[in-house]
């Protein structure tokens, strides 16, 4: 955590630089124009895809364009998991749900016999894989569900500090994309609004991602279990039950960003099917949008996969966004570095 | 709307005004400090009600006080109808179902013998209240639902602007109460972030109240019929369904907030018992926190109801902000003016 906020302290500082920097010293009579350009996306290669996002930000924020957006309505909406960190070998957030479950399985002495539990402290993913998506709920509900709000994000932050990705060896917050921080940095220098829209639960988000990204928590939109408000004799709290409330994937991007934010995006950003609506959504927008897909293309610093894989599948959302035009990001051939510690 | 744009203009006006006037000159060897304030809240009398919040709003932005509150936690809660704008002789929003009803009917003739049509049609409102919760929600429901929501925007929008009420002859946007636009003002010109979190439907809010408030359309929370996204041949729409998603009163209230704003009001600000837990929730905060209840006492400018009413009844909520201290707004006596037609 220190290292990261190290990196996040630099980037807030070269940011800051780069808008003292940007601007430009006015023409008078006897004075020429000088203006000094620092790069906004440093750790992206001189490609397609970088130059397509600058171009767009520039003309729609230029007050003299046809394409000029308004503030109020720069909506940019970003996926988490696959397009703002790494989901592989599985999304992290069911780590979160394993090491819980090991947690608890003290008090829970029947889980030695009982699946899906069984297969999750025998660390037997075939056998948790053939429980499916019922098996799957249950160890979410029985992690997520039967605390309070504040009770699931001290635990989660607990859990952030600590655990390890068992490939990288670093704990599962350093696994951002620096070029995607740098991308929502200069996004917000331009009055852009960044939201996180993601299928992860938004209470795990919360916990620790407004740091990362510098995205408040009102801004991270996600997926929900059912709560329950508890006067509790004047110690309110909210419980929260083991029942799904709204899956925030699919279909249910644009539905959610609608229901919260009650705008269509402009800058749409993702990497999977999932989210191929929000896309379609953005681009379905009035003011001229930009619709970005980051492909996972580099087997080497992170990891290769599209159209066949289980998790984070882009098979579709590739062939429209090819067909339309969209930016799609090559990871391996895109960006100089992909985590932020890279940079050291 | 013209009139009103021109006060929400001179509102805007003077609170620059303000803004640049509250500047004080800093102090150096050789100079006096010299500090103008003006009023911030003009429309009020000097009441303890003003006051207190006057001393609230001081105290928690003062870096050196203990009560200090950072920026990204000045999160403020209004309720709308009653607490914003009127809602007498019942929410302006069921007005807008009965002229729809009445809009609809040349297309529906089984209408004029089939209840609780009939008795929209014949203006009975003796046999509507009959009808019920059920009654209402099939008209809501036939109102409100069926369409895409950009087309339910545009009605509502033209309904705004000619529908006019009963008995203060003015369209319904003209009853919104010019001392709480002060107040969000203040706070907004204080770095709180101003929200409406309303029993009321969020897209009937969101296609006016905007402009009215100055709250943008992210900042509205509110009930919600279920919804479906249609890529509809690359022209995405989002549909309105026949059935009820959220009910945003009561314990709705700090359980969408928590769902939406993911952290607690530190203001909160309502006038029935439906803004009660959402008045506990925020009390809670760890943050010194301030909770305002407006008390309809005014029966020849606007209504008098409190415990009794059957529409924004204040009974349970009034106790309680008794028994804890919270600022109850005497409507009568605390304000100079109730809408900002009296301005002039």
């Amino acid at each position: 955590m220190k290292h990261l906020k190290h990196i996040i302290l630099a980037s807030i500082f070269f940011s800051l630089i780069f808008i003292s920097c940007e601007t430009s010293i006015k023409e008078t009579p006897n004075t020429k124009t000088v203006t000094t350009e620092i790069d906004p996306l440093p750790s992206w290669n001189e490609v397609t895809s970088k130059s397509n996002i600058i171009t767009y930000v520039s003309d729609v924020t230029n007050p003299e364009s046809k394409n000029f957006i308004p503030i109020k309505d720069r909506i940019a909406t970003f996926d988490n998991d696959g397009n703002l960190w790494s989901e592989q070998p599985a999304y992290f957030q069911l780590f979160f749900v394993i090491d819980k479950i090991k947690l608890m399985a003290d008090a829970h002495p029947e889980w030695k016999t009982e699946q899906p539990f069984k297969a999750v402290l025998e660390n037997d993913m075939a056998e948790l894989g053939k429980q499916g998506q019922r098996g799957l709920l249950q160890l979410v509900m029985t992690t997520h569900a039967g605390n309070t709000t504040e009770e699931f994000k001290s635990e989660v932050q607990e859990w952030v500090k600590t655990a390890k990705h068992s490939t990288k060896n670093v704990t599962y917050d350093k696994l951002v994309f620096q070029p995607m921080l740098e991308l929502l940095q200069y996004l917000r220098d331009n009055d852009f609004k960044t939201y996180v829209v993601s299928g992860g639960g938004v209470d795990f988000m919360r916990a620790f991602v407004t740091e990362i990204y510098g995205i408040p928590e009102e801004q991270i939109i996600g997926s929900r279990i059912k709560t329950e408000f508890d006067y509790n004799n004047g110690n309110p709290v909210i419980r929260r039950l083991a029942g799904l409330d709204f899956i925030d994937d699919k279909d249910g991007k644009p539905l959610n960003i609608q229901k919260i934010i009650g705008k269509k995006p402009v800058f749409s950003s993702g990497n999977s099917d999932g989210d191929l609506q929000m896309m379609q959504w953005a681009a379905s927008n009035k003011y001229k949008s930009f619709m970005l897909y980051v492909h996972h293309t580099d087997s080497v610093r992170e990891w290769a996969y599209d159209r066949k894989s289980h998790i984070g599948r882009l098979d579709k959302g590739l062939d429209q966004a090819q067909k339309e035009g969209w930016t799609v990001i090559d990871m391996k051939n895109d960006w100089k570095v992909i985590y932020p510690f890279e940079l050291n």
